[in-house]
């Protein structure tokens, strides 16, 4: 991390995540001005050198750019109307969760009122905050990146992801469906293999060996859904719903849940059903593009 | 590899998977005898130089192991048991799909007729197979594993699981859970950023980063299930539900299918509601280790 260290910054909102990130930045040695409904929680912060604004309208004046993390979005709506004609010419990165149609509608919201916006989302816990593990994410216009990328390394691994406000939110769900489908297909093994008295520090090692080995075919796997062509080049997905049957099959058997494999051959059967049995299985996307229309 | 390649070997069905597991011997060496209900899948290997039996009972004399490798097995019992006989003293080792109860019963049986009995599973496609890539699981006796592992390593990287018969068809659908999983994942995370624009091949490496970072969590989770133990050291369960309905508000915000994420919320949704919001993820254990009961 290589912040210039004498940019002022404020940090709107005290909660938990809002803290850590105050935090931050005076430990990387910011100027640092906070505000909050309830001034209580910046006590720490302010024994640690930061200033307590007032007003909002203050805390937006203190520094060269202002981090917002509040409740939702609707929060950030009421606070930053309130001291509207003070909005143009500042810098706002909004940390707020939300989704892709929030932030694209903060950011006109923002931007016609002259300020600079992006949009982002934090992928890690407040304790991580300020370390290289907490990646933070961040969409918007490039130029305003770039302009507070030094500034905004103190607060982890910062990531740019394109102009679109929207795409923050975007990747940082699509990631979290990763993080939960690993770990629920692991629970799944886990909760398969205890029934032969496996333990899941015995399993674990399998588990992260196959996971491996899985996520180097997405490149190739992404070239089919990008040229919409799916050859069998490695198995047919009617071959694959066999295999998923002993999946469900072997989960029955054995007594424990089977709602995960139910799943995975359901999406697979209605693709199948939809005349994609001899093709390969990114196929899929276009079952996963769609809401279910049942 | 380190194949003692003078060891005959037979083959019991020549499937696409039985044809290339015979390829494997043929090409590494091993004399190889096969048989086939029809015979004419053996022409090819035949010209390579595999003997073609008359008589099952006749294959399986030939060779110091014999592979078996058919539909199901209804069909394995129904081969073998017409040769009764002729099992004592024989090595089989089961390739043949099926379920953990399926293992552990021709096992027994097997053993009964004084035969040595592997069962296993087979993680690749057919043209994987005398490759490393392609995963062989076994279980039932160490020594029997031990005695003709040389042998079963011309046919790809060749694991031991344990004792119990019924493990590799575990292990085997464990496997493919995670493996669906992830492309499931991967597919939910690619349909929403092509909402936005963002096309398969530049959503993959951030996906990636992302399974490789869960992965290194398993481990740790894995001592809390085994602990039986869930402290909130990370996050808590009602958290990582907020989180999750984020998801799910995202997916149907931009119009893609919402079921997955309905699947992984529901799942911790029943967890916190059966008192374990303020718990860690791996509590889900104990709602991916018993049948949904309503």
């Amino acid at each position: 991390m290589n912040s210039k260290t004498d940019t002022p910054v404020t940090v709107i909102g005290l909660g938990l995540m809002g803290r850590a990130l105050a935090g931050a930045f005076l430990k990387a040695g910011h100027p640092t001005t906070v505000w909050n409904r309830t001034t209580f929680k910046s006590d720490q912060l302010v024994a640690d050198g930061a200033r307590l604004a007032p007003t909002v309208g203050d805390a937006l004046e203190a520094g060269f750019l202002t981090i917002i993390c509040v409740t939702d979005y609707q929060a950030m709506h009421e606070l930053l109307g309130a001291s509207d004609g003070e909005l143009a010419g500042k810098m706002l990165i909004n940390l707020t969760s939300g989704d892709s149609a929030q932030a694209r509608e903060a950011a006109q919201w923002a931007e016609q009122r002259g300020a600079h916006y992006l949009d982002g989302a934090i992928m890690a816990i407040p304790s991580a905050i300020g370390t290289a593990e907490a990646v933070i994410l961040h969409s918007g216009p490039q130029s305003d990146f770039e302009a507070h990328r030094s500034t905004l390394d103190a607060l982890g691994t910062v990531t740019y992801l394109g102009a679109d406000h929207g795409l923050a939110s975007l990747y940082d769900v699509a990631g979290l469906a990763m993080m939960w489908s690993i770990l629920n297909a692991w629970l799944q093994g886990t909760a398969l293999l205890r029934t032969a008295g496996v333990d899941a520090a015995t399993y674990a090692p399998f588990a992260q060996q196959i996971a491996a080995g899985v996520v180097e075919w997405l490149p190739g796997y992404a070239e089919q859904i990008d040229s919409g062509s799916f050859p069998a080049e490695v198995s047919a997905l009617e071959t694959d719903a066999r295999a998923m049957a002993h999946l469900i099959e072997e989960s029955e058997v054995v007594g424990v849940n089977a709602e995960l494999p139910k799943l995975i051959k359901a999406m697979a059967d209605r693709s199948i059903a939809a005349g994609h049995g001899g093709e390969q299985y990114p196929v899929l996307i276009e079952e996963f593009s769609k809401p279910r229309n049942d």
